[in-house]
């Protein structure tokens, strides 16, 4: 999908709104890609991110597809806007293993108000090798 | 709803699990309510939990949400048995703002396989005053 | 919760609305209950609107539950306003089955854009015993 | 994504399965391909199928795409299988217009009791150009 942006300086803001979001700086998350509607953001396994079984707790997972799919959505829209999460549903589709994990999304339909963003979140064990872990469908509102 | 544990240690295990949740502790949750089909879990605000508007990332709130979902479902389940979650749905109702969050859980439906929970989660200002600020519609499994 | 209408005839123009549903005739569904913030649509069952077990289709499940879902949100509205379903999510609790079905939605959180509807779908056997076949959880948006 | 059918006579089943389903009868709907994890399901606009504004109603592009779903993931169920939908989740990107409406359903992962499944519904006008008016994820289960 060729997705077109509205505010040239899209990447910077969206590289500063996530140094604000301290919780990425908690759980140690890093944006490691930024274009338009297309935004990634990686996270190394650490065992205090865990549920009881040392896997990867569905709500950092979520955690991670969230802001992507904020990003993203945000990534189309026009300068001095604001982003928020409207709603999300997140299907859990492996147990969350992996040395890294890595939250992909993509605008699927980027409105006037509403944006409709879908990330998946992939595991990599330590030769690289990814699986989908888990698959969100959400919709993030344009303030402005 | 009435709801008929079949585990009559699930209390006991319950709280053995969620202290086994390193998230738990990192993000500072505790455990506040065991009972035959409802959960509570109580988060006090930390900066450090926030996306960029200084409010509770949605991804922590449903942190909280999954794991009071999780273990509402399993206060219901056999002895023995393990839960996971399936799916869920949130639907973030007004900014997350407060002193203090509670994620309370449900069981909506308990099946022998899946179970069904919701859960709210409430913003307490510091006059203990409390709004909901999000709803999770969620499916758990139960292994065993 | 306490729901107060902003257009004096939301009433009216719901049962006008419903009437204009075409979908609704089709399949014999009845609008039963205009409240504020509450909308009740009743459905009789008929062979002909089930799938290859002989239950109600999930699909006609969520007919009703959204419809219901929609009219409960337009009820709290300002006037010249439109409704549309921007997204909801079904879980099916138990087989479709039943003399009739009832869908009763109500407003949780009624915004000026956006507003947040939960619906359950239930089944009445001949006796009039009823049980919860379906909830949704839904978010609507006002077009004004 | 390769999809491997455990069960050699899924296509043929699929079909006999889909003719008991009356209410695609009553809608008009018909299956128009069934491959190995992927389910298409075309319906044709009539106005008696739409809502308020004589677009489709979103209850029956959930029909079409809850069925399509199910059906994709009954295509990678063992033999002796049946189906049930658990919960499904559905984004109306766009107004549902066309002279054709046409669900695709395709398999994401496929468990041993759950199965995830995506779909997206495309609404085509009279010179056959297409656009995706919903998406939907969903999860299934195999009961056997």
């Amino acid at each position: 999908m060729e997705h077109q942006p509205r505010n040239p300086s899209f990447a910077a803001e969206i590289k500063q709104s996530f140094a604000k979001q301290k919780i990425m700086a908690l759980i140690g998350a890093e944006l490691t890609r930024v274009e338009p509607g297309v935004v990634e953001i990686t996270l190394p396994y650490r065992a205090e991110l865990c549920q009881q079984h040392g896997y990867l707790h569905a709500g950092i997972v979520t955690t991670i597809a969230d802001s992507a799919c904020g990003y993203a959505a945000y990534s189309l829209m026009p300068e001095d806007s604001e982003v928020l999460s409207v709603e999300f549903k997140v299907n859990l589709l492996r147990p969350a293993k992996g040395e890294l994990f890595v939250a992909v999304a993509e605008v699927i339909k980027s409105g006037k108000t509403l944006t409709v963003v879908r990330a998946d979140v992939y595991g990599l064990d330590q030769s690289g090798r990814r699986e989908v872990i888990a698959t969100m469908l959400g919709t993030m509102i344009c303030l402005s």
